[in-house]
């Protein structure tokens, strides 16, 4: 059966083309730090961020913890937002980073990424339960042309249990890197990159070169530029393999860009996106 | 400043003694397995169970993917069930498998776990990211008498993750164990038992005995009773911190007994539940 819509990688190249960016704004709609005039109105201020920012990123990506805080307000906000998102021509990269049993990971496949018009294009996802938790996802992957972004290897001090040494001398991170590109070998789009990615953070810049070897045909989100602290410099590694094999996650640095600026929240946030996007083209080389 | 709530695990020490029992019952619920009367309505189907388990059961653990599934109004039938969980003197632990940087954490323990009237008493979660990103968890069982399970081993065939060797010697899981004992040793309640928990797949008795060393004061949580094939005999030595130190979860083996027999849903449940809270409570031997 084919895909009802075209493999994610493609899709990502298209847009990465089209629009000469790789970033992705993520929307962490955090209620204390919204604009005073738009205190409980997450969906407006979510939709009037990607308005903003749609001419200059390829995706955003609403990380589900701030709109489940909200509750059914917030889960009715995440819908509204990843459909406007969509409309305004940008991928929706849901941040869940799930991981369960894969009777259990399939339904959040299906709330997820399954059907013709499902919420996202993609969905990060927590490897810890191994191959068999991933599998619903892959499926998800052939069938509907999804994309996951498996956490390999995160940008905060996560080193007690990624940076574990193994007996064969890598790290433990490494070791799930390898994995990530196995789970992702059947999944290449005719770009040449595959449905299956991987989170590495950017405030690791050696750790972004070793994934790229390991990984070579998977997509590279990378968090933790900008607030976090990394550079984009530190990330011309990543995109090695191609102008659409790493993507430039930044979300409070360009979401909440105001707090720092005379301008009205979308000025400030399509300013900050317009100028990370040209830094981060430059920089990949392409 | 004093918790709101008591220590989680002496709140749960009480239960186990008043019931006698270590029984968790698991709300998975999947639509195209409820009675074919309940279709569509998630809620009622989940606070039937709660009717019919509540006298021999210590907890229900409903599973948040089956909910997230349903949107909006998933999220409505979980709040309503938690709190009808509640009210029927049960506690609740919202089997999310939650995971992400601290201050994304902090948003999932705001969503879940804090307040005077929380959702759940407990949360699942997912160690890959690390202690930084458990500790918004730690905070909220500090402040409000919350507990977690730490996803350590699971019933599933994560072997691939989570039984890699270390240089130590030690498996990955194993590695896991030692960093959730340490996490939960500032949090042990008057009964011995820490806030910190942990998620131990029944499947794998071996497995089970060894955690148990490896983490001498928390909460086992053993899914994979019944559907996925392990049996409370295989369980014995996860009991011998105590009565609380660990609680057996059945899921669709109790929720969905009806597809097995001529009763109305509540009394298939209530039969399996009944029969399995003997069966552990004679095993574990106090």
């Amino acid at each position: 059966m084919a895909a009802a819509r075209a493999h994610f990688g493609d899709r990502l190249a298209a847009a990465v083309e089209r629009k000469r960016s790789q970033l992705v704004v993520g929307l962490d709609p955090i209620p204390d730090l919204l604009p005073v005039e738009m205190r409980g109105e997450v969906a407006r201020f979510c939709c009037g961020i990607v308005d903003a920012v749609a001419p200059y990123a390829v995706a955003v990506k609403p990380q589900l913890a701030f709109f489940e805080a909200l509750g059914a307000s917030g889960w009715l906000a995440f819908r509204e937002v990843c459909g406007y998102a969509r409309r305004a021509g940008l991928l929706v990269i849901a941040d869940g980073k799930r991981g369960d049993i894969g009777s259990t990971a399939r339904a959040y496949a299906v709330a997820y990424l399954d059907g013709d018009e499902p919420l996202a294009d993609a969905l990060t996802v927590n490897p810890w339960l191994g191959r068999e938790s991933i599998e619903p996802y892959l499926a998800s992957a052939r069938r509907y042309g999804a994309g996951i972004f498996c956490v390999v290897k995160t940008s905060n001090a996560g080193g007690d249990v990624q940076d574990v040494m193994l007996s064969d001398g890598h790290t433990m991170w490494q070791h799930v890197a390898g994995l990530v590109a196995e789970w992702g070998e059947d999944l290449i789009g005719e770009c040449g990159l595959s449905a299956v990615g991987a989170v590495v953070g950017a405030t690791h810049p050696r750790a972004v070169s070793e994934a790229r070897k390991l990984m070579p045909q998977a997509i590279m989100l990378l968090p933790g530029v900008g607030a976090q602290g990394g550079t984009p410099a530190d990330l011309a590694r990543a995109f090695t393999s191609g102008p659409a094999s790493a993507l430039v996650t930044a979300s409070r640095s360009v979401i909440f860009a105001f707090r720092e600026s005379d301008s009205d929240f979308r000025t400030a946030a399509a300013n900050e996106a317009a100028r990370l996007r040209s830094e981060v083209w430059a920089i990949c080389g392409w």
